[in-house]
């Protein structure tokens, strides 16, 4: 018995019956074979079906569109490595010695695949029920407070939903400024709401990103109104 | 009982509990409500993860990359298509008169969508199992003559794979003509392997599908050589 592997267990919820298949999960493939890949193939689908589960369940009124758009954001990789932090699954990877040195345990990728592979090794080990037990139960803290009139929304969508459904003029984007040498640049983006008198600014790696960041500040003022 | 509904049961091996669940399924979106829409999402990724889990147990030796590729070849419109006239599906979906008038049970996307949508209501029905039961039933004659080294795989992709593995030149493609009006071209194509004194013509709506083609019959030559 490896005490270590007992508390993951205990946060998933689950007792392996060939807790072999919860050390190939956890197991980076910079470290040996057999490694988590093919798990982690198969773990990807057992959750994306347990959650399309959940969600079909908890949002009748819900249109197949909006149920594929929260699902998106729920099995998403920042949602993953969420979870997997909160049950502190990082420290139990086993990685090769240079992955370990450039941080393996703390990037969120690692985490997401690992977790998706611990999902799909409750499915070998008992069945896809088992595991879509473990994921209903992880994903209860996500699950109960999302609003999904918002979820899996970018910032920029939201904000055009919001200002089209009080009649009002769509948002104006305006590039303010790049800095920086050309491989490492920033924008800076200007979010403009004329009918409310609201602007806001965001900077990013990329327009995009900036753009994103001033809608989003945008929607907190409105919010906030 | 409707005796019609009876024969789609013998045909996917499962008799309904609740057989709202089957005629919901077969119910396009033009008909009426309750319609497909909703089952179809969750029929989707019940496919996803039972192929996944063939996949996984039938292959062991292939790498996750492999094991995508190969699943994205068997859920693809084409193959639930396929799998959907193989049982005769499209005469028991129920239509709104425009779409039965041009020709909604014979489209690939419909059929394919109402056959993801019994895979959901089975699983609604009696359990993820029971739904994984009927898909290994019904992609038996699709699985059973998989090569794991080819399927997926376009034609121009094999060959460039086949060449590279000989150390041959790679092919080029040459646009011959392309004929016919604007609205409804077609394009010539040739493909030519210089190394083994090769070439093949294809034929196509856009020079990708002509590619293709060309690549196709010179894959065909190579391998009756």
């Amino acid at each position: 018995m490896t005490p270590t592997l007992d508390s993951v267990e205990y946060a998933i919820g689950h007792r392996f019956a060939k807790r072999e298949l919860l050390v190939q999960a956890l197991t980076h493939r910079s470290h040996s074979t057999p490694h988590n890949e093919r798990l982690e193939f198969l773990g990807d689908s057992v959750l994306n079906c347990s959650v399309a589960a959940l969600l079909y369940r908890s949002f009748p009124e819900l249109k197949e569109g909006e149920l594929s758009r929260l699902r998106a954001s729920l099995v998403k990789q920042g949602a993953l490595a969420e979870v997997a932090m909160r049950i502190k699954l990082g420290s139990h990877i086993k990685f090769g010695e240079g992955e370990l040195k450039s941080g393996g345990e703390r990037r969120p990728s690692t985490l997401a695949d690992a977790l998706e592979a611990v999902f799909g090794a409750i499915y070998l080990d008992a069945g896809f029920d088992a595991a879509a037990k473990v994921i209903e139960l992880l994903y209860q803290p996500l699950l109960c407070c999302i609003d999904p009139a918002v979820a899996g929304k970018d910032a920029k969508t939201e904000l055009q939903e919001l200002l089209q459904g009080r009649r009002l003029e769509l948002p104006r984007y305006e590039l303010r400024a790049t800095r920086g040498e050309a491989h490492a640049q920033q924008f800076d983006v200007d979010c403009l709401i004329p009918d409310l008198g609201i602007s806001s600014s965001g900077s990013g790696a990329s327009r995009r990103i900036a753009e994103q960041e001033a809608a989003k500040r945008v929607l907190e003022q409105i919010k906030n109104k």
